[in-house]
């Protein structure tokens, strides 16, 4: 019987807000703790939630982005942890869609919604420590990797090794987590995001078929390709939104329950003071910004991903924009709400049992995935030069 | 013959960039003169855009608020002034269509919409110098007046007084401008919005009929009339916005024409400074959540005054911190903005013939119409205690 | 044998620096494990520290308040909680200076400069639970009191009590933290400060003798006495500042040897980077900033303790002020820079065993003591309206 | 008989205080004028405050660098464009000491006091358009040359030209600036610092004389002649501080006096308005560690002075980073608050006859003279690789 038992007949967001509920009740020990949340995992599993994104002549919800996004950021709310893995599961889905012929992604997909398979990362093209050596019919991909989010307790995992021969061309490949040769470190301790499973992985000799290759189109090979770095950079933004919203939440419950008035205040209730006020009104006018950014990026996402191969360059490049903003804003608001709530919760909201510290530390660790500043630049050469982003894994 | 050709057919918004094409060209010497902008006053009679907002049973155009709005921030890119008084005028109509009864605003609408009507303000509910008194079928106004936006040159006015022996209770009527004893006193010199002729006004036992009051349903006395605020607030944000848009773009437009490289930069042309990038990518992420903002709160202005007198408190509540919101990022990025813009463009660029001050300028005058921190105190009564704003003729 | 050896003849400074080469290395483990750092305690011990501040008449080594707080700031580079606990321990002793008579204060110095006591605290003004009943020659302390920081393993304590029966007058004493009925209880388990005991403290019935109480001239009686909560906050300064600086001397160590640039960055080094560098010109310009400050007051303390009693109304009030600007500084400096401080290491810096989030979560807990806000509000009465500080146990 | 009578035993302070209360009377209105403050400049020559930098020896007043520059700071309280002229004239007169030999510059500095010479500035390395020409005794500078402060009236110019066939070697001559194929431009016209005369000039076969070229040891030669660029950088956070002090103080009498309390404030007067004092707080502390920089540069430079040609370029170095950091601060400090201040004032300060606005004119104006971006970059390559600044003309 599951930690995590789950009503019978509701929607995905529905279904997202009462595993949050859950989850909630175990996040400041699993905080702690670190390492595999195994059951919350499982509990996803059992949801339905991890085909959310697939096709329903596949199996799966047959949801769009948008919807899929928000099911992202609501679990943010509670665990960014979970949060993480799980629109990451989305992302290597959307991965060997776009980077796949259908005769790969539609039996991966078909099976991942019967068999509730969890996808891992093992793609990292900044780590080019693993290298592929090419046989006859098939590959081996031999070598580190690092940051490798979600990849234990996954039965698939996204790979990518660098092809020396080739010039240093990556390929990317679609193998089962159990292979021979895959061994994944147990060694992800952070100071943040500390469910994610972000550990290494050792890949000795690993034999991956032509078939698991994703080759046709391959890795950002056309605008439409070139949707899945966009798709990680705003599964981001859901995760800074969402997890800043929680911290807000939480905040504002610790403010009207427990904060006490400043003795200098003139005010009966913390509630009512007017710099603590201010700070709230600060706060919630810019999560308003963030939310509309964010939802406006996913709502053309979707458009975007309707357009499949018909999408071109420079739609590509506006939605690139769109969501660069999206989380810009999510990183800038989200940071400073995260680490001046405790102006409105006071001292004793630093107890160790509250763990209020984890929404900074998770989004700290969570918003240096690429860098800020060069984000804002790219941003910049749009809004000054009307250069467009040059598409990359991280752009 | 109008210093101002109007082409035939064009779209509101058409005609608004039209207009705003040639305002541009004089909006550099106009600002320091500044004084009331007669030619560009008749350009935007002749243009039938004073009219726009008033439905087309009574000769208007019949656009929605967004679409009003929309010219307001137009205009705004290139003179604020001149957006002010313009967005002011529709502001007006709302007032009689807000607090008075049809038999009264329907003619005034049809007068408005065929004889190209300018209506000005002399309502400034702080002000209490102008006091009434009544008489068997009228009322006389006497007293003093401040900030009178777009009352010269205009053919009616919206104006208040103190019933003193009513408890204070406020009046306000809808009377013609030229009516004997009333006084505009072209005394508006102000460091920004210098064309905007928000001087001060003399009533002088100015008379006013009963049907010229708007006691009914009168002012701020159901939600639907609580828009009044709430449309001033939003007009002030589309300014903001405008504004910061026109100022970005001249800015723009100087970096990649003049500005020069600092010869410790390293690059060739001031365009590929990565701290120039940097302050554009973040003037570009500001203004993109500002437009969101202020766009989400037109359709939702637009939403609330369709549903007329059904619409609840708690939906006008809403609205008012959709706008809030909208209105405190407006005025942030804004002034932000036009103060760095100078770290984009240099030295030179200082030289009064280009007078790039008048973007700071007009932008700071502008926002202290009502205190920022005061918006951000009711948002923040908001997210932190659920309490609604309370209605005022500044929220 | 001491865990921490101690070299014979070094000015007070370098055996803070001495102890602080010797607390870095075990400082991480110890951030993670919190409790009483007992081995650091008798270090400090036995480094004669404890008496820096003590006249050399008593048995001391006779330094000034700025000599004093530099040896906080010193320690606070490397470990906060340490320089909390240690700097608390000079507080304490300037508390029975300033509130007691010359044969009471006279004789705990000697004792504490020949026997090494370590002082704790349990006086927290806004924490009116326990309460004082008196006897003929005696009193009794009895209820509990929270934030009782360095209680633990201290020789001696600073404990407070309300007197009901005097209309809540507030009585301060100076007991042996072994006596009878006190019960220091092992709850201190925060997100930062994790070594400062900074528990809860229970009295039951703890007899107080009439040569214990600080009734002469009693707290906060003159400008002198005032000078008590002033040491305190300038002490949270010097442990901000130095907090400040080993964040930044630690990110950029790891700048240096460990951060990659990021692929579009153009440069060969992280160290070349221009928002890299740029971060570090701001963090440096910061601290330049709060350093002079921090020095500054410092210096002026020094001159206000020689005035003793002849100290005025005026002259204290200036030195608070002095204090309250470098306070302010220190804080919003120091969390801007242990927040951002991230953006100049990368993704890679936030792996658990570099624990780089500690100076965040230290610095954001100890910067709660008191509200940030309102020493604003106080610099702004002052600026604005001439208004002096009101002294009180926070100003 | 002048318009501004001086009294007659007065230390140099007190001298600029003096000027500074008549100059406060009209400037206002001159900044609304604009052009050469002819009567000012005439009081200043009258003050005998334009050899105050100059040793007695030779006739002056002898005062430091920390003196000179303080009597900058108090007239830049209430005119920041003499302050600038007033400013430069000793820094002209440094130019003079550093590039040159003793039996050019001690005749100068003896004229100079004597006459009360007024020194205008024709250097601007960065503009390349004027060439020298070499003849058998003599040389010929020719071209054009922008910001030009303080050339106009002025009795000597401090000058510029490009050797080209020395491989575009900067020369740098004193010249009479009424001689022979001089033409200064009346056209400076800028949003701000009105009065500084910095417009531009023509030398058409200006001759200049062996004896007037500062060859020996000539421009940036001594790490003492590399004083002169952080003299000029210093003089520019002197301005920046004064009118950022004078800005606060005229915004406090405002606040006082005329600004009315929001309707929705709670308060009686708007100096208790909660969000207004934490304006005045927060400007208040800013500026404190403004002058603590500021003066704290000056002092060192005052000590680098005195070592004359013993400096190090170690030494150099140092205060180059302690007045950038002054500088940075200045600047960013006083922006913010020239900007913010009247959200403390409220609406009717924007008024043409107040001209408040000309503080932020003015030091917009002035802080371009050249990129904060850069000088953070310098004190961010010394704060992470501990790479010395290396001396230009602006830095």
């Amino acid at each position: 019987m599951s930690a995590y038992p789950q009503p019978a007949v509701l929607s995905p967001l529905q279904r997202a807000r009462h595993l949050a509920e859950q989850f909630a009740e175990t996040a400041v020990e699993r905080d702690q703790r670190g390492g595999t949340p195994k059951a919350e995992r499982d509990a996803l599993r059992a949801s339905g939630l991890l085909a959310l994104s697939i096709p329903t002549q596949f199996g799966g919800l047959g949801a769009s982005w948008s919807e899929t996004l928000a099911t992202v950021r609501e679990l943010a709310r509670v665990d960014s942890s979970l949060a993480h893995v799980y629109g990451f599961q989305h992302l290597m889905l959307a991965t060997v869609r776009l980077f796949g012929r259908p005769e790969q992604w539609q039996p991966w997909f078909e099976q991942t919604a019967r068999k509730n398979w969890f996808w891992g990362n093992a793609l990292n093209p900044l780590d080019t420590r693993t290298v592929v050596k090419s046989f006859g019919g098939w590959r081996e991909f031999s070598g580190k990797k690092s940051f490798c989010s979600g990849a234990t307790d996954s039965e698939m995992l996204i790979a990518s090794a660098v092809d020396e021969s080739a010039g240093g061309k990556l390929l990317i490949a679609a193998i089962p987590s159990g292979r021979t040769g895959i061994t994944l470190h147990d060694d992800w301790d952070n100071m943040g995001q500390r469910q994610t499973d972000s550990g290494s992985a050792t890949f000795e000799r690993v034999r991956v078929e032509e078939s698991e290759l994703l080759l046709d189109p391959g890795p950002l090979s056309t605008p439409f390709a070139c949707l899945r770095p966009l798709i990680a950079q705003l599964h981001f933004a859901h995760v800074f939104l969402g997890l800043s919203e929680g911290a807000l939440e939480e905040a504002r419950q610790y403010t009207l329950r427990e904060s006490r008035p400043w003795f200098r205040s003139k005010v009966q209730h913390a509630s009512e003071d007017p710099y603590v006020l201010h700070h709230y009104g600060e706060f919630w006018a810019g999560l308003e910004g963030v939310r509309l950014l964010v939802e406006r990026a996913a709502e053309r996402l979707d458009d975007a991903w309707e357009k499949q191969h018909g999408l071109s360059a420079e739609e590509r490049a506006q939605l690139a924009l769109a969501i660069g903003a999206a989380k810009v804003a999510a990183t800038r608001v989200g940071l400073d709400l995260c680490s001046r709530l405790f102006e409105v919760t006071g001292a004793r909201a630093t107890h160790a049992s509250l763990r209020f510290d984890r929404y900074w530390r998770n989004l700290r660790t969570q918003t240096l995935h690429d860098p800020v500043d060069y984000r804002i630049h790219e941003l910049g050469e749009w809004a000054l030069n009307q250069t467009r982003p040059t598409p990359s894994f991280y752009s």
